[in-house]
């Protein structure tokens, strides 16, 4: 492709509402610009970089036995009141009536439709097991997209469903899926890792998502620092920790006067006490589908709580701020809540189940109770509400434990038969009994990897593309068109590589030298070649994006030394 | 791929609407099944021959330089008011709002976001000519979706769009477009026809369509027996006709009693005077964009109107019936009107230019004028408004014209400047001045094609797809996988093939032979072979799914033999 005659327009402004790296530098590299808030449009080096994500996906998936399909976008009503989604999903599901007054639904992921494609065409255990995959449209009316392509409303989504006899052949393919991503997120040039993840909402027995390494990740991710167990913070575990320092001695049980002392640091300064050794109260009010509550839940001073785990705990929807009033109201003490009469529910994280020796809150304003003892509460009170933090051992292996962030970009999960059950999609089985079918589901989000893939690979003058998915590997831009001697070797390089099978543009554009350089580091081809003043002395130059290293060769060694960088 | 593990639910139920061969066999053969009215899945083998349509367009698109873009589906009304569109455009444009009350269109083609992505990016003359184009989605919330893929509501097309700085240079694309569509439709194995095309509403000068030839067609075509000349009928022209006899005489220009008699034919038996020597009638009520009249068309008796042609001669939307009522309302004598004397805007076809001697309405009840002249008739009144008939002669060469049927599949139209002037997009010329862009836009139906493919090749028992897009080039069939034989050779064969890198799928299931041939009949692979009985006398069966003929090939010369047939 020669630049001059492509549509990559390139501009120095970047949109006003943007602050992650990706959202900036594929706007001004030319990749994509924004229709409408949350809609994009890819223009042609976007659209490359898409359709190689696309491919790699494509072919890995047939390898490992999957058959691509293409749903409708436009998703009939009736199959979201079968599910029973069509009135939980909320806002985000863009919901419109044709001219026939009929409902529709612009599909934000497809398990319905699969479903109901699936349901009377295969009927007997011998069709089994089945992977249905599609890269299609999605949308999602979200209430803030942002981020560029990480958080969009219309975006392109890889989404699999896989049909079984038995939960053993469903996990059999989950772990085939696992293993398939891993040779697909390889395959795109990203670092990333996949963690064990929250199940919660959806329900299902597992559940893994796959995390493209970067700073600007909206997730955070526990990651062993010596086996391979990794979890995102919604879901991780820890083993149970050492005790910081001895436990201190209570020769009694009885409330002590703190006056207006309640957060863990003012009273551990006060007792002279670990805050390990405090209990820490945190209420919220569980919402449910149909009711809500007011749960309080208790760890020791020095741990946070995960509401997500919290949730998933008592099998809420999601957990929310509650006020003092409430609290009052339901003759709760805020500030000085202990896990002893209380009236409503509680749950103790499970590092508190056999301690003794605490403060805890007392009932009473400005009391708290010293010498606590939860050894005689019931085991079934205790759950796992932690949030693993950075020093936290390896549930595994015990090692220490660090946090990353990470952007989420493919997630796979063991669905069950949550909505074979619901839509009455059944198969007969061995022994010619109706079942319904097993069901794994499997994600990946194609058009949030191209940013994924610039918020891990950029600097400060803009992206640098892993070759695997870069719009272009090499551009050869030649300083000064007008100098003919450049410019016909310019074509002569350009041919050659075009060759070979190197995907090459020609940068022959009658722009600066300057304006040429800016827009390859901006755009982030892998490596450029330039034919300019060096070339007096019969060189040019061969240019590593990442590194921004510069090495002269002798023009007649330039496609030589080029292609050991590319392979 | 083997059939064992394949999604391709065939049934022998067609669907009840169903008349098409394409309809029925595309979805008896497990190629597409209906979401809702309009709305189609892609199961495994219409998605390969979806992709291999894809992929042809896209490589021939690329060679002519134009560059793939993927824009918005779902689009800002704001687009479409600053076009214009939005008011006109009627209810095929499906609107909705989003969460906050936005209005969005689904996009049923993209000219205004193609315009506001290329406005403000191309600023100058040295960036055109620029081709941009799109294989996507689109929606059209027709009135009666009908005929499976032919006339559906979401489907997939490319369309592209090509910007200028002259008009000159836009003919140069579209002749190229010309060229790069005829080697697209040649490679995907059609039998089609380049063909003059209405202009009409959407206005730019000049339109031409790619019709697949198929009986089922929608659209009736004039091709010209011996030269290139081909044109839809609603553009068809012709030479003037040689009179079929020798001009009656009538010596006088006088009313003549003809009672009750008004159609051409019963006029020609009570006169004895050949229909061509008639004036025909026919009244419609012309609509404008804000306004509406009556007008009165006349032809020869021998001819009939042709409403596109009409309704663009005097810059109508389109031409609607009109009732006596409001006819003699106007003061006109249905059945009996003449060209002379009409308060309304009439039009007379090119052939009555200068004609005399003719026989036409009286403007009076059950009255006949005899010896009609049109010769001192304004040149302006008349306009070409006629519908080329079988057996009428060629515009170009002269020669016999003959009618055939063909299924639109692609469009390409010289533009001009109606979407940049209205939308303002504009860029400096040679002289510095700003002009808005030249526009041709270039049309396939993506999605279509699958279904003109199989109304164009099929016969009583199924698909007979053009090897260049079958979802397989090539079926084994094993008569009986239980004999370990048959088995074996089947899998040999098949795997002797995987490695030739022919597209071949191994039907290996358990069913019964007769029920393996009735699906390669029906989903239409171009070849089979049959590993059945003959294999006791060392021999195999090569199919030809368009003759059916069957040859007996030793099994050891059986992929020899094959691949002459595939190369």
């Amino acid at each position: 492709m020669r630049l001059s005659k492509a549509f990559v327009p390139t501009t120095k402004e970047a949109p006003k509402d943007a602050v992650l790296p990706s959202h900036i530098y594929l706007v001004r590299g030319g990749f994509i610009n924004q229709v409408a808030s949350g809609i994009y449009n890819f223009l042609p080096f976007g659209k490359r970089v898409l359709d190689k994500i696309r491919s790699i996906i494509k072919e890995e998936l047939d390898k490992a036995g999957c058959q691509e399909v293409q749903l409708g976008f436009v998703t009939p009503c009736e199959l979201w009141e079968e599910s029973g989604r069509f009135a939980k999903y909320g806002k985000e599901l863009l919901r419109f009536k044709d001219r026939k007054e009929n409902c529709f639904v612009l599909g934000p992921t497809h398990e319905e439709m699969m479903v109901a494609l699936v349901r009377g065409r295969v009927t007997s255990y011998k069709q089994l097991p089945l992977n249905l995959y599609q890269i299609n449209l999605k949308f999602r009316d979200e209430a803030r997209p942002r981020f560029g392509l990480l958080r969009g409303r219309e975006f392109i989504m890889k989404d699999g469903y896989s049909f079984h006899e038995s939960i053993e052949d469903m996990q059999r393919e989950y772990a085939l899926m696992e293993e398939t991503y891993k040779k697909i997120f390889t395959r795109l040039g990203l670092t990333f890792r996949a963690v064990e993840a929250d199940v919660g909402a959806i329900g299902g027995s597992a559940s893994k998502e796959f995390m493209v390494i970067a700073n600007s990740g909206e997730d955070t991710i526990a990651v062993c620092s010596a086996c391979e167990y990794a979890a995102n913070v919604e879901a991780a575990k820890r083993k149970k920790p050492v005790p910081p320092v001895e436990a201190p001695e209570f020769s009694n049980f009885e409330p002590f006067y703190t006056p207006g002392l309640t957060s863990i640091e003012e009273l551990s300064d006060f007792f002279k006490v670990h805050p390990y050794y405090f209990v820490k109260a945190v209420a919220k009010k569980a919402i449910y589908d149909e009711s809500e509550e007011i749960v309080i839940f208790f760890l020791r001073g020095s741990d946070e709580l995960q509401e997500i785990k919290a949730a998933n705990a008592i099998g809420a929807n999601e957990l929310v701020d509650v006020s003092e009033e409430e609290l009052q109201e339901a003759g709760i003490v805020p500030g000085f809540i202990a896990p002893y009469e209380q009236q409503c529910r509680i749950v103790l994280d499970e590092d508190l189940k056999g301690a003794k020796g605490l403060i805890c809150g007392g009932n009473r304003k400005d009391y708290h109770l010293i010498g606590a003892d939860l050894s005689h509460f019931d085991e079934a009170l205790f759950a796992d509400i932690v949030q693993v933090k950075e020093g936290d051992l390896c549930p595994e292996c015990g090692a220490v434990m660090k946090l990353t962030k990470g952007i989420e970009v493919g997630h796979i999960f063991q669905l069950g038969t949550r909505y074979s059950a619901a839509m009455n999609a059944t198969f007969l089985d061995r022994d010619g009994k109706a079942k319904p079918f097993v069901m794994g589901t499997y994600g990946i989000g194609v058009s949030r990897l191209v940013a994924a893939a610039i918020e891990q690979n950029h600097d400060e003058r803009g992206c640098i593309w892993p070759k695997e998915i870069a719009p272009y590997e090499v551009c050869i831009i030649v300083s000064n068109i007008k100098d003919s001697e450049q410019s016909e070797l310019g074509e002569e390089l350009y041919q050659k590589l075009l060759d070979k099978g190197v995907e090459v543009v020609l940068d022959d554009r009658a722009d600066r030298f300057g304006a040429k350089i800016k827009d390859f580091e901006l755009i982030g081809y892998p490596y450029a070649l330039i034919v300019g003043k060096a070339l007096k002395e019969g060189k040019v130059q061969l240019v590593d994006r990442k590194t921004l290293q510069k090495l002269d060769v002798p023009k007649e060694e330039a496609i030589e030394e080029l292609m050991r960088y590319l392979h």
